[in-house]
């Protein structure tokens, strides 16, 4: 609850001028993380080698214009620099302040900074909300700070951050130690701070800089969303790469990236957390609590950020991701074509992509017949093959410019074999200068080719080291879609919702317009069966909000012929539940329905992500293999559509070998229905499970839900 | 049937010097290959930037230290090198000829290696069996030269063959075009000639080495599988690293990867075709069939091969895979370590690796308690995090040896953090210093740190350069068995096979001592049903050899509940059948079974690899899923039990949330029985389907089976 009070603070305003800043101007939170006028080191150490000495030698390295200030009150120098003894020594007030001191003094220098009005403090201690209730302690003095005072914290546990523009090198991460990191237009913002380093250091190894980054560690204030939100107006900036451990905090993320879409600056993520043993290692580490890896896909895909599965995609990616559109809605699905002048080389991307679902297209007749026009030698083929043509500028450029031309095709990947080694500035050039076309192109280069890999990535030429990266960037750029993120503010699940019973559940669903089994509810002590409205066979089922998982204690019986067979089933159940040490009041009567399938539609207020709608086809396989698709809730009918088509086990439904079809249409509608559940606050979760599908123009049935709500 | 006919022809035999070779000399076929005294290169180009001028060239600029002639009849001399006319007009017949011209005068050169003793050819050209039936014709013509001379052929398309210690550089790829390509003790082969570029150029940047490789283009004679065994008897070969395109000769290449598992020289694949888009490519590009992806799977792991997913893990990998031992029958699960001096920077390999169903353990108590009184910090936690504890070098030496020496793991995972970068030679030194543990150490490096990498590499210890890499490395470590590849020679599918009807199928099943149900034969025609040794309710099918999908064309009637329902059951059956235009004599009758749940068991001879037996989950999800479980036929009862324990539609037959448990120890043993077909060359395909599964204790029972055999 305590992330909740801080999330639900205002978004920072500008502010007026504060402390040592000269007055009337108006200084945002981005001037003051990223190109603050004046900054203090508090702890700042003697020694460069350690981290607390890293912060002060990195400014100057990298030229800092601003004032930097070190506070160090056990020496007079460090670095050959004069030391404050404290904050209120210094001449003026800093804008931004790093705090590199161990656990407990930083929190009493966090409350300097408060007293004193500092704009930011990042802190680089941990031992807050991971380290137990000591932590939560101190972290509760933090939020204390930042309550009386408006003092805003990036952290704890941030290893800072930066600006490679200003040199506002506010780190202590050793692979920052370079005073020739490149300087590019990409933004970094990471959960750890380690792979801020792997970014940078890796990056300059592809010839890709960034314009700065940020560490954010453990979010208690400032999120990764709202940092990266800081920097939107930033006009060197392009677009953003996130590495992701958590979702703590979505609703900034969702607002950053909404808002990125609508200034066309592409979102980049790698998150952690596809296995269960990462996301087990992200709570260890970060305190954050981390959810299922499909939640994290849903919220990611609807905010129309790009996510990759490799860490080398997230480092090369961008670029592609930037020329590629957000798919619209209904669009056909995405085709690539693949150009190559090594046939062996091209299937090592082929192999990956295909295996990511992208559809490699075979160039249309009038494709190939430009081509010919045009003198090139290519076999009808899906893969164009210029092993024949022959590896030279003008077959090769005159190739691409038909492939990025033709409209068949969404992407072009070429593929450069031991040219791009030996002659790596010939073998690239006519890739540079085709990559203007309005679509996009990506290249792989088969051998070792650093000297052409640089070429591209000066010329800004999307451009892969391994095929692996290639094929799952081109996948991240086809597969993002415009943001269909709901404009719902985040919501916590409803504390103290309760379940309703199953009659009650049903009235839910007659609200939302979903049908379901007509049911009746009986006195289970009673000793004969009314006249029921609806013929046998019937289900019986224990009628009890108490009982979440009545088929788990016996008390369900399906297919009972008769009056006899039911008030049979009806002394079963009464003794199957005692047995469970439940009592058994009242029982659900409702006729047997049939169909030609079943499925599954939940809906639930995810802690991270809030509302969410998932629909899995039924049956006790479908679960064994996690066949199940996501989306924010709430959907529309489209959106339901392509949760339908995503579902292997709903194929069956499809008409699959000559199957009877299902009403997919009546479940797409039902999906939209349950949906919408989200604009009711009272509601934490509804689950229909299952949902009878009937024939085609049948529509589709409820025979049990279950609701958890405020009461 | 050309192939095969190549296939089984006599491996190669040590035969007595020929041609220039000096008297009483044995020269083997490696010899010929990869060290030969005298090499030609028919077609050899006066322009060295052409394919046809750069073997000439690689050779001089390697200091090959044979003899070497150039052929070219339009030339007197090429690269300042005497051109001879013809390969008669040399002073002596070459060991090795590589052919470089166009495809009908390669043709023609090829007939002249045969007529003077030539040992062997490598053919360049391409225009062979994927060209059509002009491309046959040539073929036909090679095959004819072999049968008539003894003639070896690698290729045709075949960038060529090296050996980086003899200088023997008898290839035309421009990415060798390097006169510092580092030597080392790894052979790598690949039907793909560019990859071989790709493996040595990038190779070469990781500063490791090869001894030598081999493009083995259409293999019309030499296969992938023949080339490496002709290497493994050579002291100065540890490993081989395998890009495959084909399982074409998989005989050959099971054959090699045995006597290679008994030399202790481990064999690394990467296997195209994981998706059928790749599949497809793999044809059109060597005229090769390619068959489905788990078919590879099971025969490389049979075979003891371990296969890598990432083309940059077959690179690195071998390091690793040397220094793991091949899992044993029924060995507990593989457990990994991970040690980081960055938590942020180990969940990147972790997760991946849990991805590939890698568990990481957490250290026991004993292990914890060790580190302890050696005075290392480290939380008791899943990853032992060293950021506490300091990068030092005592503090990860300490660690590294205490958990190499922990009984509970099998491999440890070391990632190492900015210092990586900073203090490349520091930190990888304590690496180094405990790589020479019984257990392997597997590195990764987080930031980007050529020089710690290329120290690690040149020190033999494993080290990766992405996350991904890693954890492709080890997972195929990790899962590589000792191979149980039956040693049957391979079979193709007995030409002429045919469909057995029902009753006859069951004979077979009777044979091999496989439970069946019941059944009588009944003539469709009769008006009446004789007595049946069975209750009601029956089944009735259509009983033929003609009809082998019977539900399709309404053949099958169920749960028949008497005789007058079986009658008029069969009328309807006839009706149908008629309307399909097929005759029905006879109908087969058969209790009802049921069970708790029902399987599928398929045996089939496969074009490439032989007999094979797959098992999966019956039902028709199971099929939308791919769920099932293939090996190399005949199994035994452990491979049958971990086939079992692999599908996870099976996971409901294992007493799956409180259902009946069915008789699994039943169905491994039915398993077993139907892949003992493989002894039988008769049987081309047998198939149980559904196998009713009975409760624990009760059995498996056959309800239909579906065989093909010569009759």
């Amino acid at each position: 609850m305590q992330e909740r009070q801080t999330s639900s603070a205002p978004p920072p305003q500008p502010s007026p001028a504060s402390g040592g800043e000269s007055a009337g101007s108006v200084r945002s939170l981005r001037d003051a993380l990223f190109a603050p006028q004046s900054v203090a080191i508090v702890g700042q150490s003697n020694d460069p080698t350690k981290a607390a000495g890293r912060p002060l030698k990195f400014l100057r390295q990298m030229g800092f214009a601003g004032r930097a200030y070190a506070v160090n009150p056990r020496r007079d120098a460090v670095l050959g620099e004069r030391a404050f003894a404290s904050l209120a020594a210094l001449p003026e007030v800093p804008e931004h302040v790093y705090v590199v001191l161990p656990t407990d003094a930083a929190v009493a220098a966090v409350e300097e900074c408060g007293r004193l009005g500092v704009k930011v403090a990042t802190v680089l201690a941990d031992g807050f909300a991971e380290a137990g209730p000591d932590g939560l302690a101190r972290e509760a003095r933090l939020r204390d700070v930042m309550a009386r005072t408006g003092l805003r914290i990036v952290g704890p546990s941030s290893l800072g951050v930066v600006d490679l523009r200003s040199g506002a090198m506010m780190t202590a991460n050793a692979a920052l130690d370079d005073a020739d990191l490149p300087t590019g237009r990409i933004f970094a913002a990471s959960h750890s701070g380690t792979m801020i380093g792997a970014l940078l250091s890796r990056g300059k190894a592809r010839h890709i800089g960034f314009a700065g980054a940020a560490s954010v560690g453990n979010e208690i204030d400032l999120s990764i969303g709202e940092i990266c939100a800081a920097t939107l107006d930033d006009p060197g900036i392009d677009g953003y790469v996130l590495f992701l451990e958590t979702l703590r905090k979505a609703d900034h993320l969702r607002a950053f990236a909404i808002a990125a879409a609508a200034r066309g600056k592409p979102v980049l993520a790698y998150k952690l957390g596809r296995s269960a043993a990462a996301r087990e290692l992200a709570v260890s580490h970060t305190g954050a609590l981390a959810g299922e890896d499909d939640v994290a896909q849903a919220f990611l895909a609807d905010c129309g950020i790009a996510r990759v599965e490799t860490f080398e995609a997230l480092i090369e990616g961008l670029p592609l991701i930037a020329r590629v559109p957000a798919r619209q809605r209904n669009a056909r699905p995405p085709a690539v074509a693949v150009v190559t002048t090594t046939a062996g080389g091209a299937t090592t991307v082929v192999d990956p992509l295909a295996v990511r679902g992208v559809a490699i297209a075979q160039p249309s007749e009038e494709t190939f017949a430009r081509l010919a026009a045009a003198g090139i030698k290519a076999a009808k083929a899906r893969i164009v093959d210029l092993t024949i043509a022959g590896a030279h500028y003008e077959a090769v450029k005159g190739t691409l410019d038909i492939l990025l031309s033709a409209p068949e095709f969404d992407l072009v990947v070429a593929v450069i074999g031991s040219s791009a080694r030996t002659q790596p500035e010939k073998s690239v050039k006519p890739l540079i200068d085709s990559a203007s076309a309005t679509r996009p192109l990506a290249a792989y280069l088969v051998p070792d080719a650093p000297v052409a890999l640089a070429q591209l990535a000066d010329a800004g030429v999307p451009a892969f080291r391994t095929p692996e990266a290639c094929a799952d960037a081109v996948a991240a750029a086809l597969r993002r879609r415009v943001s269909v993120a709901p404009p719902v503010a985040k919501r916590a699940p409803p504390d103290g919702a309760r379940l309703l019973d199953e009659f009650e559940a049903y009235a839910l669903l007659d609200r939302l317009g979903i049908a379901r089994a007509p049911a009746v509810a009986l006195d289970a002590a009673a000793g004969a069966v009314p006249a029921l409205p609806f013929p046998f066979p019937v289900a019986a089922k224990v009628l009890s909000a108490e009982i979440a998982h009545k088929s788990d204690m016996g008390g369900v019986a399906l297919d009972l012929p008769d009056g006899a067979a039911l008030l049979a089933a009806i002394g079963r159940m009464r003794a199957a539940v005692a047995a469970h040490g439940r009592h058994m009041d009242r029982v659900l009567v409702q006729p047997m329905v049939s169909g030609v399938g079943e499925a599954l539609i939940g809906y639930r207020v995810d802690r991270d992500v809030g509302p969410l709608i998932v629909l899995a086809a039924g049956g006790v396989l479908t679960e064994i293999y996690r066949d199940r698709s996501l989306r924010l809730a709430p959907v529309d009918l489209d959106t339901a559509r392509e949760m339908i088509a995503e579902l292997r086990g709903l194929t069956v439904l499809g008409g699959y070998r000559g199957k009877p079809a299902g009403d997919l249409d009546a479940l797409a509608r039902a999906t939209v229905a349950l949906s919408r559940l989200a604009d009711d606050a009272s509601v934490a979760e509804a689950e229909i499970n299952p949902l009878i599908v009937r024939p085609a123009g049948q529509g589709v049935v409820a025979v049990d839900a279950l609701v958890r709500k405020l009461l």
